[in-house]
């Protein structure tokens, strides 16, 4: 089973990074770009004999206690197939 | 319009950290955890008036240009609405 595990900064948490891409674009010439927010993902592969519901749980629990800081950054588990 | 911009290490190119992240999961007793790899995402607004396909063209050559190496990175746009 694959998942996918995104971290971004919560809406209300100013991201530096993606405002520099943003003000390169349109020094490029990409005037109709309005906005860039920059995030991380995970893929993480896990074992074939695990059930759905316990790869959701323990993936929810990583992505809250290890992948993210929840008090900055908002997650989202995927599960992929 | 919005998009994402997926870039991650292509598969052939060693992921460090995503290598760190899997085994700390594997000492905190995630043992089915299998595989981390670790990427980046751009959520990018496009202005309303522009096409679809000048929207994918644009951001294709953003994506390769200015937020993936390419020489050791894998990208792919996703227009989300």
């Amino acid at each position: 089973m694959r998942a996918r595990v995104f971290v971004s900064f919560k809406s209300t948490v100013l991201d530096p990074q993606g405002q520099t891409i943003c003000n390169a674009l349109h020094g490029l010439g990409y005037q109709a770009i309005g906005n860039v927010r920059q995030g991380k993902f995970f893929d993480i592969s896990v074992a074939d004999g695990t059930s759905l519901e316990q790869a959701r749980k323990d993936l929810e629990v990583i992505a809250h206690e290890v992948l993210a800081n929840p008090v900055i950054e908002d997650y989202q588990v995927e599960i992929l197939d």
